[in-house]
């Protein structure tokens, strides 16, 4: 099985544009598709879906918070019946521009504070699980936080999330800044490369933090993302098979 | 095949109350649920499919303009692509939790100001046509208008509502107020039935007018609609068949 | 100075119906207007701001996180530059509709959890107060809580209210609940007069706590609540004037 | 009196970011802020608000319908007091910010779909003057539309725009597009000097059209809109004042 390359897209909302969905996806293989709640609207995300389609891409559902003005980057006390409920609706409706376009649902991957949330807090993690548990595709997340352990107890499909384009903290954190600086596209292989095949990375402070990467993230909103993404790629190309062990 | 009962439920938003779905879900066979856009959240429409599961009543989608403070009764321009991705995103939404119930999607029935405006442009009725055939399940709209014509000319699946609680107009044209009055349910059981073997109503002005009632609906915020429902319900427990012949 | 009466008015929003408003301006001195954020639109607003001075209610401004389906219930983590902003968006808002009305501006009272937020955190209290301060009104909120601590460091002016409907715990914090339950008027008088002459409230597990009732707060969705209001007011109206002393 | 540039700013929307501001208030006279119901939000209105300050740019209100996916541009059906209530709502909203930097409220020009209800239909006109009669302030719009003729039945101060970067048709109306093409400086700044001096401008269809310029728009998405803004700006302050005639 090999290490793949996903990205956030299908993040612009009305005449808003975020991001070169175009450019990336001609070289992720899984595209995370916003479903209106942080961003993306309806006409967005079927235009998105067929994008993916029309390059062989894989889709997931990237469910968020309602915060269109904070992006879903703004943690909200939510009820675990509200957040199922959010999600399942959220995932529905990504599904009916798949099922449209005869695609099927990948995984599911929670955006942003919803993320945030679910790695940090076991009632969030578990309402999460409650909504991907009914539609059996797998949850990305981080390895190492409540995504991998709550999904492990409920024997759900899981796999582990390596950031490209983040820097990681000393405790193995991610840190996550509303504005993304720049990558250089070498270094960024480097690190992608290492992770997989040591599963460290080198922390903000120095010393390397252990990191799993069953699959590889690239933000769109990264400066130079596309040369990133095209970077990776062909690495993750060149790359020989992990071997016969499962992802999760 | 026998005439049956429909209602619009789940239109309650967070915590802002609307209708008595509990008290309907006792009279009718079939459930419009809205889909979040005019009314309704996530939380909504999941306790609305499980109280329509628990009551044996189908549930269709009640998809809108994006227009909660309007509750969809207001007009808005939206380009034809614009409409058919807002349809998909409501049903799919919609869909999750009949998913995650093991129920079907019954049928798509526009609401408010995307129903009349279906009715008489034949853009819109297109649109939502684009959406309602990706699922393959009936439209319920007015016969005489456009709904009947666009549907009956792409071969959708097409059913006639009659209003056991709203006055038509001269020419057949129901006639919607903001606030519903209060109908006396003996004199709303007489009308229907007339609608059923006659194929008519008489209209404000007084003369019939044609109508045909192969569903007919009460509006849950009817005065009284639970006495109004419970006493059409009998009647069509009462009625005999209408035949072999298909609705449509 | 007396003892007023203030309740939260304006809470309807679109065709969704919320408390008695009418019934309440009759007995109230001072309406917390719903500012559009957690409940109330445009036209709420201005109908709210005219039926206050029909009645010779004065008003303020009711400003909440933006957070319709949730009422204002559901804590979010805004910056506090985030929160300045909003508060000062939506008291503009208002504005409006006593500028047209020539109605001055009364106070401010944060809603939901923006009020809580802002008892417990000081970043939040200060981002408030930062809005509060351009408009030189005072601030209504809870003796004892950091909306106390932070106007006064500010040398803004402040108002404890108490309120009549609901319970206090055993350190002197408001139980808030998603529903509020039915008071007994004539009870409510006597804690509300208790708590103006002796500065105490008996808490629910029994021991007396301390409270300061500069003004006296009803929610309009507690069942009964005109009748709580009317008695509460008819007791206010007996009741000796405070003294020559500033309330804050 | 001299002719002025005007521009729409303040039309980002959480991260979502729209025009370049900056470098267009280096330019203008008179910026159009918006109201956070088709773009801009507290934030970014707070924000522009000192940005012209900071460049000595006036600012009026640039309120439109509740349309943030459609960015004011999908026309709504509403009735007229909610249209009043609307515009008061988004005028008082700004003024907030101008209030708490001490800045007037210098005029109100409707936005979008708005505008052009308001220049097509006398009830509309009639909803928005009512609002902007309540503020005393010049209403910006376009000469030969009911924006001027229902302005002088209720004497209120109208200034009437030209479009730098708009094709007009041969009826003298605005050709407005979803995208703006790039326009050269140099023919911008025929166009207005023409439109200032004889009153006229080329129609698409290459007939001269009446037209007349009080003030002269640029918009900020028009590519190269700043380029464009200051090669009018520099025409404008090199111009000899209009004469002693009043603007209106």
């Amino acid at each position: 099985m090999d290490v793949q390359l996903n990205s956030d897209m299908g993040e612009s909302f009305g005449i808003y544009h975020m991001g070169n969905d175009e450019g990336l996806m001609r070289c992720i293989h899984i595209a995370n598709v916003a479903c209106g709640f942080h961003a993306g609207d309806p006409l967005v995300m079927q235009k998105t879906v067929r994008l993916a389609k029309g390059y062989g891409v894989k889709v997931g559902a990237h469910p968020s918070l309602p915060d269109l003005q904070g992006f879903g980057r703004r943690e909200m006390k939510m009820r675990p019946d509200e957040l199922t409920a959010m999600v399942l609706y959220q995932v529905g409706a990504l599904k009916a521009f798949l099922d449209a376009e005869r695609m099927p649902l990948n995984h599911i991957k929670p955006h942003g504070s919803l993320y945030g949330m679910a790695a940090r807090d076991e009632v969030v993690a578990n309402a999460v699980c409650d909504a991907v548990e009914k539609y059996g595709v797998p949850l990305y997340g981080m390895a190492g936080t409540l995504h991998e352990k709550v999904s492990k107890e409920r024997k759900l499909s899981f796999f582990s999330e390596f950031y490209a384009d983040l820097d990681y903290d000393a405790s193995g954190g991610l840190i996550i800044t509303r504005e993304h600086k720049a990558v250089d596209p070498g270094a960024a292989v480097e690190r992608v490369l290492r992770a997989i095949r040591e599963g460290v990375v080198r922390s903000q402070q120095g010393p390397d933090v252990r990191v799993r990467a069953d699959i590889v993230c690239v933000h769109s909103d990264t400066p130079g993302a596309v040369e990133v993404a095209k970077a990776i790629r062909e690495a993750l190309d060149g790359f020989p098979s992990k071997g016969a062990g499962p992802r999760e």
